[in-house]
């Protein structure tokens, strides 16, 4: 169900095709990254059409002077919607999720009480889970991909550390279909990206072994056509979405 | 100006003192630590009355069961405010900041594009500042403290990435007098705790220095009476707050 909702986007019906490239939102970054991935998920989800603009992270280009004018940390991804412009990745998914809260998933809860609860399992995952997922995919994966040695010490702590959070998840996820609550939301979406790097290119799926909970949200959330769009994004290299 | 908005509350001004005394906002923590100071910061900036159960830190007392049952990863603070529980600092301080988003100042913005600001900026000092800021504290205050050796190498380069966030800082104060526009916002807050300790404790106030707008920012969200609080509380030992 494709959005045609704003002044912006109105303009789209009626304009040329130059225009028409212009108003749509535009991501900049790679689609293998992991903070795109979210952003480029929850847009899927809500059905709003984007390009992907491609940001070589390889050669550094989210470093030079003209990306540093609009992410000034030098990192992916932000997108330039019209005049708007904004960066980090949650806050680029609670964006759109707000906007356009009446159309697809209910991605940050109904209510005020809701949406504090979405709002709790984001931060333990930017506080608790991404650092630790982080330092597992670092050293296991992109060290050794880079023809680096792997920092076995480091990954197996962090793994420990994982362990130790998944534990808590699989007692949540005892008590509700989603993180959250019952319903998929933002709090879910946030961890997938990262989660998936170390299960699938960690080789760690051995975290969800023995946690049932887990292990069926796991599979719930990733086969979502919503996130099966996001690793078409990755395998096919193609930059733009219209639903 | 106090708060007395809900039906819970309503029954405060009719009830016996038992119920006042469970229908005040609780907040579990310690005034010195800095997550709990960013949730009391929000709550008098809002006029919410609260009571601080103190958890004593230097005993570990969040680790203990009983706590974790209330908090899964053994962390401070969560707040229980009639039935309704919530940890995370930050989720916390937007769930006030929504509740009772007419009163006092407007700590999320006011249309969805100016809360996404605030976002962006939230989740800079959540993901970027934060661990460096935290890294300095830990490595130059906390460990001494603790009688164990001042850790010179992280503490040093720990603030030498803190230097190079102050410099994105700079410049965006330079355009706007808060981080996410003109007006004070949880954007601003959520950095006063660790920028403290950072300041008076690591004797670091010259990260200021040739920073003009940075170090009128620091001043201005300092010389709040909201934060003048919290630092009483701090002092005093207080452990109620009835605005």
């Amino acid at each position: 169900m494709p959005l045609v909702l704003t002044s912006r986007c109105i303009l789209i019906t009626r304009g040329a095709e130059l225009d028409q490239i212009a108003m749509v939102v535009k991501v900049y970054g790679e689609a293998r990254a992991v903070c795109p991935q979210r952003v480029i998920h929850c847009l899927v989800e809500k059905g709003v059409p984007f390009e992907l603009v491609h940001v070589e992270l390889d050669s550094m280009e989210q470093k030079r002077p003209e990306f540093m004018e609009k992410q000034p940390f030098g990192q992916v991804p932000y997108v330039v919607d019209g005049e708007f412009e904004l960066f980090e990745s949650r806050a680029i998914a609670r964006y759109y999720a707000s906007k356009y809260a009446d159309y697809g998933p209910s991605l940050l809860g109904r209510t005020v009480e809701e949406r504090a609860k979405v709002e709790q399992w984001m931060d333990v995952e930017a506080m608790n889970y991404n650092p630790v997922a982080f330092s597992i995919v670092w050293n296991a994966f992109i060290l050794p991909a880079r023809g680096l040695a792997r920092k076995e010490e480091k990954a197996a702590a962090a793994a420990r550390k994982l362990e130790a959070i998944l534990e808590v998840y699989e007692k949540q996820l005892a008590k509700s279909r989603y993180l959250a609550g019952d319903e998929f939301t933002l709090a879910d979406l946030t961890h997938i990206p990262a989660t998936r790097y170390v299960v699938e290119n960690c080789n760690m799926a051995h975290v969800m072994e023995g946690k049932q909970h887990l292990k069926a949200w796991w599979d719930n959330i990733t086969a979502r056509p919503g996130w099966k769009k996001v690793m078409e994004f990755v395998e096919t290299g193609a930059n733009k979405h219209q639903p």
